[in-house]
């Protein structure tokens, strides 16, 4: 019997996996204004002023060398930049709306901007955890099961840096995520920013994964990092190093500033919006002073802390607001616009499902491009859960079938299988239905539509213990992705003087 | 140390459980249009054309002589009615598009139409769960506890019906419901309309609990019901009076097809609306013409059955954009719009939530005005279930506050706090952050943003099984709103005499 549920699930589950499929989201709506104009507006010229009096702090000789040039005013001792609000609208207008980013299988590029949209997976956390393992130190046989799965996921475009593999050396652990990110999927992924070296390895490593040069890379952008502000207003030296790197080989990035409501930004949002716009407005200057033109990625991450205990909060109307918000802002300056999929959660219950929502409802009705941590974050982003992002995948995969709009025909609108059927009759056996049949709804990856009674004869799972069952199916089926062996070897080569080099301190 | 836990977690619960505030909830936000202006009417041509041709079968007698009354072509014999789309239009046009619906209490008020939204329990299922007690058949004991709960959430604006006491004798139960929701709440709560009997038992105790007379009552709708068609295109006979038993007396019915896609309806979204709106219509067309400006709710409830069993799927990306474009319906005729919160899990699990997010944002993003089955419903609406109470007042308390506009002003934009903080500060301790400090952000009644250490030591709980404790410390606070022992008493008198009457056949 438990034999025989077993494999009925399998076959289930085997026929579910395979039945989304690989395509660039396009959002058909329009966005939802939170703002009215007039409010853009005055958090747009706060922000001006913020950077005008206040100014940035910028920890990177090279950065401040660069604001001097273009004409700010720099404080080298106070690492101070100081930027008039017309030579920061006049950097800004210099970025493009909308660009592609270039994968190694040219079938998974992805358009970022315009009504574009892109699903990332989670980047950055320390630790990893599943049902089976708990909660732990983050691997790098984590990241790369980690990665496996989500290239199971087609909903999922880009890897987004899943898992620090804390048990790697922490100065070359960069250049092995690399190659696995190469070698594991054919996506696109994020490099790391935290200097110029890691950009310059992800450059070289992109060039003989593409087999291409530096000047077919600035044509056809490949890599993209996350830079963040230490909010409020500091960008620190390896963030900025890194930035600048980026810009000079005309590969985006998208500037984050992380402002925390009532922790690194006012208490109100308004205020966090201005500090936010003041911060991410900086960095897309910094791009354009290095190199006009340079794809950048507008940044909102503005949540807001538990103000009994600091705590950061995640998911929270708040958020969702600030998210709809950001994008109005993206809006104004033509730039294409990030936000996140996050939650406060411990545990794939109810609230990490409550407040994931509320994120990824406030990206996407707010004209989202770059939806990063976008399956598998958890714990306020010190975990990614295996769990969580099969939770998060059928989340997205839901979205993304609301994003395709009703189709009305004659055919559709059915009037004769109405008669057909007539009243108080049914509609299973109508040719309107059996035309249909096999493609007329989604089909869940995880949702669990049978009956209370067939549901708790096969286990009573809820669904973050079938998520379990999923991931692990997923790995199980994992396949690689085809890559010339010789672009492989020479990338384990690359790695392995690299990491020679680094060592030597060179 | 265990009970300083539950001491800390008690002191912590009772005083987030106090935080929300009665309040009407208004949308501020222009809808989300899925469909184009001329994709809405043509789902409006085709629902007029199947009134016409098909018509709809209606098998109460005193509904076929109104409509025949009114010029529809009745076939009696079939029990049939046709209406030409020049009387639909004529006639849905009469009914208001917005009306007040009175509380016993006047402060609990509501406002139906227009951007006002009122939430409303779950009406109808004839399972109670509780992780407690498991799932098991109503009784009335459970219908009383549910509703208890719900007065201590002020959120929910309304109760909706929650469960069906089958404890109780079938043909009674509603009087013993309609003394227990005039005595446990002060708020509107829903009657039932299975034929014209429980319809006037609900006004005379209403009037009874108002101390108001017929002709107040007309003036001041106070009771509300849902009238379903057993779709496709069938009103049931007591449904039928119960419609014209409701219209005559000026009080409000939500008119609500059943069109689940591929089982009721066509297995289109554009067909399932067309019939949805065509059901809607014939309702709203016999309450205007038993009484002209009869206050009506354009009830849409469309969603899709799985394929591949026939089992109905809720919060499902098609019942989601099928919300959408029902405001839309909805608001070509000018009326308030009814959605719902639905999800068909068996268990209060990620897939609940989610499921049940989808159909929140897709009745709130639509322009809802009632939100039935707004929280507690569980497994396809067989279950009311009391953590999923708890969970769902969370989500609307978090969509309530999302509905609250961003405030921008000199003040809130706080340019000079960050001036205080400067670079690299924090703003903990600014003169922003200190005025605002107790309500700066939205509080929550469930999430547990507390570090993994602190809640791990606090036992690991799930938020589902937080909920459990949420609701049972609402039961233990409950207290029972003011009213008049005379009214009490008549009431209880009425309910005797009107068993009595029952049993006695008449």
């Amino acid at each position: 019997m438990a034999r025989e549920q077993t494999r009925r699930r399998e076959r289930r589950g085997a026929e579910k996996l395979a039945s989304f499929p690989w395509r660039q989201v396009v959002n058909p709506y329009k966005p939802v204004d939170v703002l009215s104009a007039d409010q853009v507006e005055a958090i747009h010229r706060a922000s001006l002023r913020v950077l005008q009096e206040i100014g940035i702090e910028v920890w990177s000789a090279a950065a401040l060398d660069r604001f001097a040039r273009a004409g700010a005013r720099v404080d080298r001792a106070a690492q101070r930049v100081r930027l008039e609000g017309a030579l920061v609208e006049e950097l800004v207008a210099k970025a493009p709306s909308q660009f592609r980013l270039h994968a190694r299988n040219p079938e998974r590029d992805v358009v970022i901007g315009g009504n574009h949209i892109v699903f990332s997976g989670v980047g950055g956390p320390a630790f990893a955890s599943d049902l089976d393992n708990g909660k732990r130190a983050g691997t790098f046989e984590d990241f790369r099961n980690f990665t496996k799965v989500l290239h199971g996921l087609n909903v999922i475009h880009q890897e987004g840096g899943s898992i620090e593999p804390t048990d790697l050396p922490a100065e070359t652990r960069y250049l092995d995520l690399y190659e696995a990110d190469i070698t594991l999927t054919d996506r696109t992924w994020h490099c790391w920013a935290f200097g110029r070296p890691a950009v310059e390895d992800a450059l070289a490593m992109l060039e003989m994964a593409r087999s291409v040069d530096r000047d077919r890379m600035l044509a056809e952008p490949t890599a993209i990092t996350i830079v963040n502000t230490n909010s409020p207003l500091r960008l620190d030296g390896p963030m900025g190093d890194g930035l600048i790197a980026m810009a000079e080989a005309g590969q985006p990035t998208v500037a984050t500033p992380f402002t925390l409501a009532g922790a690194m930004s006012p208490a109100t949002l308004a205020g966090a919006l201005a500090q936010q716009n003041a911060e991410a407005l900086a960095m897309v200057a910094l791009a354009q002073i290095v190199r006009p033109g340079a794809p950048m990625v507008y940044g909102g991450f503005t949540s807001n802390v538990d103000m009994k205990t600091g705590a950061p909060a995640f998911g929270t109307p708040e958020y969702t607001k600030a998210a709809l918000a950001s994008g109005q802002l993206a809006r104004r300056y033509r730039l294409p616009w990030r936000s996140s999929n996050v939650n406060a959660s411990n545990v794939v219950d109810a609230q990490a499902t409550y407040e994931s929502e509320m994120a990824v409802w406030g990206a996407v009705m707010g004209g989202v491009s770059l939806l990063y941590q976008g399956a598998g974050w958890l714990e306020g982003g010190l975990t990614a859960s295996f769990e969580k992002l099969i939770v998060d995948a059928e989340i997205l995969q839901m979205m993304a079938e609301v994003l395709v709009p009703i189709e009305v025909s004659e055919d559709t609108l059915g009037v004769e299988a109405m008669a057909e059927a007539g009243p108080g009759g049914h509609f299973f056996g109508t040719a309107h239905t059996l035309e249909r049949y096999e493609t007329a709804f989604y089909k869940p990856l995880l949702s669990d539509w049978r009956n209370f009674g067939a549901w708790q004869e096969d286990g009573s799972k809820t669904a973050t213990e079938r998520a379990n069952g999923i991931w692990k199916q997923l790995l199980a089926e994992y396949q690689e992705p085809a890559l010339d062996p010789a672009v492989r070897e020479a990338l384990a080569a690359y790695v392995a003087r690299r990491k020679r080099e680094i060592a030597a301190g060179s």
